[in-house]
């Protein structure tokens, strides 16, 4: 199941996307069966029992046309946005950085979440945004020291994700602490679907992609990733509780802006994609944001 | 006001503490004015409106004796627990770090809060978990880009907090991010209460003490913070928008376990109290955590 959520006049609507001729149709989760919630959110704080009952309502009732709908982020709400710092070994050789015994973790604030065609808002505190295409992980069921045995088990779906960052606040402040130069509002994209665990057989093989303005920038393949997803659930959950709904950005490919000769940063104007095989596309434009 | 989480039957409730003859009371709010919501947070996303009807509604009720009523913390779920990083000019000569131009700013995951009474617990994880008692600020009003001067404005009041903090992790983990040293579960305790903003009058001149099994680790004045709370509120609206219920821990004094010679770690059996004058004691057992 490609799970979205429709924005509404009355909120935001979960729904399954599907392809119907080859035009996007979805069907509204609650809709179709009223038993079932409004969001993916709840969806997936109640997902054990829930993401089979919506996947039999999506199944069995009659797709709509999509058309031009304003799609929010598959997840609304998430608790936490873990993200996972040179978890490529092609983007580590890129860096020059020595790959730990353990991944580099930080985070991004909640505040800093985005759906699909959002703005990136180039805020004017920074002169250094970079773009960082990421295989997004969605946790469906609440874990504490979760086995990497067990740890997929865990896992709701994937997803695109954006992880957009002012380096020059990531790596300029007393500190060196990443999480401001990665929280600005509008530094994580995610989307346009989330799919369902059982859409992606091979979450370790997937091809992604990082185009600017049309021109790739960033092009793997997450079979580069250093630390595997059941690796970084696991992990994680040795350190706090995850919750449904709970996002983990995997890291990125080589190819960011700063590594570039001369630095490629992002400017207004300027169109963002990441895609993923069987994820889709999540493009967003990127704007000036306002002063105040 | 002196606001609360009474922890019921019926799930955690707002209410109001008093001392009548030097017994602790309370005022259930919403049982007080039933146009007043269930929790603490609820009110925060109200603030502007419903704080002066809370106040009414304790100052006219009859008010009931609290006795040994297990208490949450004062704020359930925040988004956003911002932390300060070396904000005390006495603690920074302590550990002989250069004082930047900005605050090292750094969070915890609002799984790690816990109110007065609940453990800490030690996970196996790490042998060197230290103390750190600090003023909580809350947020009350959504911001975005405010100055120094409208800062206070967006403030609901001030807690204590206490910063645990796994130093292992803090500062020997690849890429140095503090993030997972600070945020195991129940690194946050919270509490007693929320103090009201009217009800402290110089927020930035209060006596703060850590006190280990009754032996005093820190004590100093909130007069030494190098980034006061208007500077750290402006500061970090400029990145991300504060929300409602958001908390910023804004660091702590002198004293700490791994400054010590030798250093001093929690260990099971301890109690750590941080008193701020005017915000109570915030008492938490330490325990060590299940393996699983």
């Amino acid at each position: 199941m490609r799970l979205i959520h429709r924005l509404t006049p009355a909120g935001p609507r979960a729904a399954a996307l599907c392809s119907v001729d080859g035009v996007e149709h979805f069907v509204d989760l609650q809709q179709a069966n009223p038993q079932l919630p409004a969001t993916v959110d709840e969806l997936l704080h109640n997902g054990a029992e829930l993401l089979p009952m919506a996947a039999a309502a999506a199944a069995s009732s009659r797709p709509e046309r999509l058309g031009d709908a304003k799609l929010g982020p598959p997840v609304l709400a998430p608790q936490k946005i873990l993200c996972v710092g040179l978890n490529y070994a092609d983007h580590a050789a890129e860096t020059g950085a020595v790959v730990g015994d353990e991944p580099v973790i930080f985070n991004k604030f909640p505040t800093a979440l985005r759906g699909p065609g959002d703005a990136i808002e180039l805020p004017p505190e920074s002169e250094q945004v970079d773009f960082e295409a990421e295989l997004v992980v969605a946790i469906g069921r609440a874990c504490r020291r979760v086995s990497r045995g067990d740890a997929l088990d865990c896992v709701a779906g994937y997803a695109c994700g954006h992880d957009v960052s002012a380096r020059d606040w990531q790596k300029g402040k007393p500190g060196k602490q990443w999480l401001l130069g990665k929280s600005f509002d509008s530094f994580a994209p995610l989307g346009p679907w989330l799919a369902t665990r059982d859409e992606i057989a091979e979450p370790g093989n997937l091809p992604i992609q990082m185009r600017l303005n049309g021109q790739v920038m960033q092009q793997s393949n997450t079979n580069q990733l250093i630390f595997p997803i059941d690796y970084l659930v696991s992990y994680l959950s040795h350190v706090c509780t995850l919750l449904p709904g709970d996002l983990i950005y995997t890291g990125t490919p080589p190819g960011v802006g700063m590594a570039r000769t001369p630095p490629v940063f992002m400017q207004p104007g300027d169109v963002a994609e990441v895609e993923i095989a069987g994820l889709g596309v999540l493009r967003n434009p990127v704007v000036a944001a306002a002063n105040s």
